[in-house]
């Protein structure tokens, strides 16, 4: 198909004609599609079920250590899940703790002890500290995002790329401001762009200078083994950071909500021995103790890091068509034809739509009207603003490949359209 | 015995001779007893034991509205859990959230919102309202006092006596001082007390005029169904508030901690439909959704009130024998000898022991020296400052009976000598 841009008024009307058309043909269809949110799909959540039958009536609820996970005890979790997630995170058993079922709560806990009391180094909890502020790559995860907003923190937006956020602008902005308290960072198979940081993204953001001496690198490694086309290396924070005198800096985050159960799987924290020992003394008012008993369900059905691999291997197995249809239908529809852009990720769970100025409102309204829902636009960015309303995140995940078919049909459609309108009719 | 008090010099030179040959004794034997906290006991776990099997690899993960409790969704909780433990605290479904596995996670979650942003009919976050303070009737649980002490919470004690609050303090404090916030309450079998709050307290504590209109009563049902010997009836809070015209005053905390697996199952938190409503809203910037899965098991495990009501009459019966054999001890051994009192519960998880002035460090240090650990002196009051050093709380539940009979001989021995010593060698 030629650009839309180098056709003639006329032949756009006459295509944008050919596209209200089919439009028209799926908006008779009354669809009832849904997109998003990236959750796992049932196929997905039935490779998890033989995690029910490791503990039953008449299970050893004792970890290794003898600790039984059944009764209060164990703070940072049981130390058998803090190897495994260790070994996840990269880093060893001391230096990770393993909480609830949720890693951006704990997150959200972070933030709201730093706010409260502040981090190892504050001289006062950020909240006394004025206004202060987080970088926020973009397009990025609107979790993230609504947490600041609703705890009164500032976002500044930077530019991301697939090989990791603009660095030269995080570094002049981290650099001059000592209310610059933090970034988010999802390093790899990025929420929703699908890129990975790559070594040099890693090592400025261990190393550079920052005001603020209590800054923080929120490292919510959420896709840390979510491949589906690709393993991406991607360097390890908490190594970068020691090895740039800055140990402290890195706050890492994952959890098993994409390996076993969303929600009700376990959520884990990495970060040097000096900020463990400081954390596991805050949380001390938080927290008796997490749930071991799903720790242990965890380390008895995944058993080490090779258990993890095998898991993911089966849930990029089973994600694989559901991106590779997505991503063959922008390919039939949009390719060449000038209405807007996409990420081809290697893992993760979004694919980053990137439309014409102006467009991707345009778009999300027109899919709702045909009954095809997506994560609103906006999302994406800081205070739901995306200032040239280009950015749509797609999350292939849950529905049927038929599903995705159809539906990305629509979208495409509707990105048509859109593009249209926007050259002027 | 006679009363130490009406001892010559003599008889109680003697009597302490006699009390620390006995003391000998028991440092001879190299005790290691702990006494330190209100765990259940592994009898009472085992009693949960069949809740690992009905969840397994061939079950349905629906609740009985459709949901599927294996992935993300349902903020407030899985609609059957929220009815389950909404009976249990006495209001709808509608008024309930069922949470993560910790009700103490939750309260503090509410007051670090309430610091930062506040809560219904706050004019402003907490934490800028100046330095806020809560009323601790005491003696109190040590963790609710650490949550305020963490976040720089002022603390007021209150004397607590067997049916609640001395309510003429708590109203004068709450009328006066708009930087009293809120309180602390444990209205069932009170930590450790062991006490209930009588219609009265409850009554005036739903009806009396508070100068901070953002006022919170935090009423930590943790004992709701704990009975052990008696059943003792506790007007609903929130059914009085109600009636008061201050629907929005109370937020109702409790868990399965020791229903079934402490720390393992789930928290669940209750108030007005208005302040659920304002509080799902809030709770959607730290939570996607809270484990479904413990939901759904603990929903099938204990199916309704008469289940859990069943399940507490096998934990009584488990914990009776216990409280009966501490009690025995301090009955033969300090009845009538003028070395202390103790409160008789009837039910929850402690006994209080209140010595005579300036002797509750002095008993904690010979049982530790004899290997008997016990809660630290202090930890039943803010600030750990128990102000005439009078206040032990004794935690029967985890010990073997025979553990305790030898635990409870050294510190009725241990209370004889430090009471016989106070009153002058």
């Amino acid at each position: 198909m030629r650009r839309f841009q180098e056709m003639s008024r006329v032949e756009r009307n006459s295509e944008i004609k050919r596209q209200s058309e089919r439009y028209q043909k799926y908006m008779n269809m009354d669809l009832r599609l849904n997109m998003t949110r990236g959750k796992p799909g049932e196929d997905q959540l039935e490779l998890s079920m033989p995690m029910l039958d490791v503990l039953d009536s008449r299970s050893d609820c004792r970890d290794s250590f003898g600790v039984d996970c059944r009764n209060y005890g164990e703070l940072p979790g049981s130390m058998d899940a803090r190897k495994l997630f260790g070994d996840f995170l990269g880093i060893s058993a001391e230096e990770t703790i393993v909480v609830g079922s949720s890693s951006l709560t704990f997150m959200y806990d972070c933030i709201t002890r730093a706010m409260l009391t502040g981090v190892l180094g504050s001289r006062e909890p950020w909240a006394k500290a004025g206004k202060i502020k987080f970088v926020c790559p973009v397009p990025g995860y609107d979790r993230h995002f609504t947490i600041c907003e609703f705890l009164g923190i500032g976002m500044i937006p930077v530019e991301l790329s697939t090989t990791g956020p603009d660095m030269e602008t995080v570094r002049r902005l981290v650099k001059e401001d000592e209310a610059v308290k933090g970034i988010w960072c999802v390093p790899k198979y990025t929420n929703p762009y699908g890129g990975c940081y790559n070594d040099e993204t890693v090592r400025a953001l261990a190393s550079m200078e920052t005001k603020a001496e209590d800054f923080r690198i929120f490292w919510d490694n959420a896709y840390g083994m979510h491949y589906i086309y690709k393993d991406v290396p991607v360097l390890n924070i908490l190594d970068e950071c020691k090895k740039a005198g800055n140990p402290n800096r890195a706050y890492l985050f994952g959890s098993t909500s994409k390996i076993t159960f969303p929600g009700a799987g376990v959520g884990f924290f990495g970060a040097s021995a000096e900020n463990i020992a400081f954390t596991k003394n805050q949380i001390a008012a938080q927290s008796i103790s997490w749930d071991k008993m799903n720790m242990l369900r965890h380390v008895r059905f995944l058993k080490d890091l090779d258990g993890i691999r095998r898991m993911m291997d089966r849930q990029a197995a089973l994600l694989r068509p559901k991106f590779d249809r997505v991503l063959s239908v922008l390919d039939q529809e949009l390719h060449g034809c000038g209405a807007g852009e996409w990420v081809r990720p290697d893992g993760g769970y979004f694919i980053t739509y990137i439309g014409n100025s102006g467009c991707a409102k345009r778009i999300h309204a027109l899919c709702k009207q045909a009954g095809v829902q997506l994560t609103e636009p906006g999302a994406t960015h800081p205070y739901h603003r995306d200032p040239e309303d280009r950015f749509l995140r797609i999350a292939p995940s849950y529905p049927p490949v038929e599903e995705l078919q159809i539906a990305m049909e629509v979208f495409c459609t509707a990105a048509k359209i859109a593009s249209l309108e926007a050259l002027g009719i």
